[in-house]
């Protein structure tokens, strides 16, 4: 009966093969990937339960645990961008009810609200004016107050450039039977991070900042704590996709299938850790470090303000003030479109007041930050 | 502070670059990607809302609906695996208290029951032994008494090889006010499908079977009637990375940012899909059908039987009994490590009973078909 129906053509584009501009991307991520990176990517895949792969798996959360500094034996890539591995960390860890504490002082903070909501959570916040962080005295009052079972903070606020500090967090966390839940996106691979030193619970980042590698497989980590919460749970994970429970039978001894995970990607995240390792954490994070104060000071030459104070910006992610009468938008549109440079501009309560630079994982190089300051020269004159 | 803590390189692998095996992978998939695909996957990324990237969105959108035959404007592809579009589909339609209504004659339709649960569906199941299908009375008796929202059916199930007929289905369900929402995983590029005609509301598929692409970027849709119940729903999409209200701004004009595209798996969606349309959809469908016929005949001229009912097998993956006497698995292994093939076991009801051998995409060729027979008949003697 169906040979019967006849096609439609209507949506059949007759395309030409991809032709893509080669842009450099200093916005707040994807940052380019590193060319073995790519070249990794170009392998043909191999089934998700071939030994070969089972043994990719075994070195990508070696590698992951090292790049976080964590012992967690659950600490593997989740099959989606950081977005899903931000789902994964709220959706194991909140049952309908719990309290969830979240500082919201940039747009991720507001994401987890938006999120945690969805899972049921009992959420509440503390917020800051964007671009600042939390001292360790605001969090102690809040939790505190709250007594969360889980307090989400950004340690790396994608939006607003702001590095939160964590010291003594876990300890705090520690003492209220809290969960701490730690959003790592914009600064695994190049901002200094000791997720067991600090007490973290429970984080998530992307491959596609400071690990210089294309997006989609998310690094995902959970402890011991965090974990004996998930197999008390009453209810199933509301999220099957990302449910840690049948996930660790992948990544575990079982090998069961859950889904097919994207080979290509694991391919490239693989030699992206492989790369992180083999320069060593330190080094990556002196270079990310150093590169942004050539950053800083090229912009200040230019006249241009930073909008976070200096101790807690990123080395990572710098929000740049728009100076009064320069068309934010327009600056960007012209570096995209004559450049081949990409910038981001701002989210939220910072939208037309700043924009968003990236040097992250491959990008951060003194090359990238004199083509920037170049191609911005020949736009903005020094008042 | 935290420069005084010192790092910890227990898990600094030192590793050299990747080193993968060469597999023809003729297993339920993944499929090996098309040469084009991994070349294209091999271009530098580009940011997710850079104008560049946003035109591939829109021809993604038009060759996914050429693909489905399909005109649903709301036609995307998910930044993950085929298990989480699955997902997207149940978690758009589905409102706690749901009745949803679901075919299970395999692993897949098991699945459908364990995700529709999670979002707090009342789920009712009408089955089949695996390998079998539906017939319209069946159908139409289950719609009748359970009266669903949803009722769900698996089209191509992947653990089976059986191809569920869709006819009259949709009208069926048209007649109930129920949404019909199909699992195209397994068929989508390799067997016909017409989902307008056919009166589906949700599909969701993969990239790495029928459409000849590496895994990771998963095709979606859904009609006016599902949209329909999505505006009208009183809580909020229970999965914020799959909420399509969400995701609707970001692949509309809107262009809002949701989350950062898994850009180089969308350049190498976007390259399978144009060959799929540069072959022709008809042409497409002829070749799965003439070499998986031509598989069948080697199979049976080595003595062996077809787990499916001929009228109800796929053309895209076939399951093949094991006979009396033969170690299955140690076969498969053989192939994988000697030949550099790899088929698939059986799952659930079918482990230890099948093999499956999938004809998908850029490996739907006559020469796949000669080198699986020439090393099964190594191994296998011609009773």
């Amino acid at each position: 009966m169906t040979s019967t129906i006849s096609i439609n053509d209507s949506q059949r584009l007759g395309l030409e093969p991809l032709n893509i501009p080669h842009r450099l991307l200093l916005g707040p991520g994807p940052s380019n990937a590193h060319p073995a990176v790519l070249q990794a990517m170009n392998t043909t895949p191999v089934g998700h339960l071939d030994p070969a792969f089972l043994n990719l798996m075994d070195e990508i959360q070696s590698l992951l645990r090292y790049a976080w500094q964590t012992e967690n034996p659950h600490t593997i890539a989740v099959s989606g961008t950081g977005t899903a591995a931000m789902e994964a960390t709220l959706a194991n860890s909140v049952e309908p009810g719990d309290v969830v504490l979240i500082g919201v002082a940039g747009y991720f903070g507001n994401r987890l609200v938006d999120m945690a909501g969805r899972y049921g959570a009992d959420v509440r916040t503390m917020t800051k004016p964007w671009g600042q962080v939390f001292n360790l005295e605001e969090i102690s009052a809040a939790v505190a107050t709250h007594k969360p079972a889980i307090l989400a903070l950004v340690h790396a606020e994608t939006s607003t450039g702001a590095r939160q500090p964590l010291d003594g967090v876990g300890q705090l966390c520690r003492q209220h039977g809290t969960l701490l839940l730690v959003d790592t996106v914009t600064s695994l691979g190049g901002v200094p991070i000791f997720l067991d030193e600090w007490g973290v619970d429970l984080a998530y980042s992307c491959s596609q900042k400071g690990l210089g590698c294309s997006p989609g497989a998310s690094p995902f980590t959970m402890s011991g704590r965090a974990m004996e919460k998930l197999k008390k749970r009453q209810s199933k994970v509301a999220n099957w996709y990302l449910d840690m429970t049948l996930l660790g039978k992948y990544w575990g001894s079982d090998r069961t299938y859950h889904h097919t995970a994207p080979i290509n990607l694991y391919y490239g995240l693989r030699e992206a850790l492989r790369l992180v390792a083999e320069e060593g954490l330190a080094s990556c994070w002196q270079r990310h470090q150093k590169n942004v104060e050539y950053l800083w000071e090229g912009l200040e030459d230019m006249g241009l303000k930073m909008h976070v104070e200096k101790e807690y910006r990123l080395p990572t992610l710098t929000t740049v003030c728009i100076p009064e009468g320069v068309n934010g938008k327009s600056v960007a549109r012209q570096l995209l479109i004559e450049h081949n440079i990409e910038i981001g501009g701002g989210l939220g309560e910072l939208a037309g007041k700043v924009w968003r630079v990236g040097l992250m994982g491959f990008n951060s190089r003194p090359e990238s930050v004199d083509k920037l300051i170049a191609a911005l020269g020949t736009m903005i004159s020094n008042n």
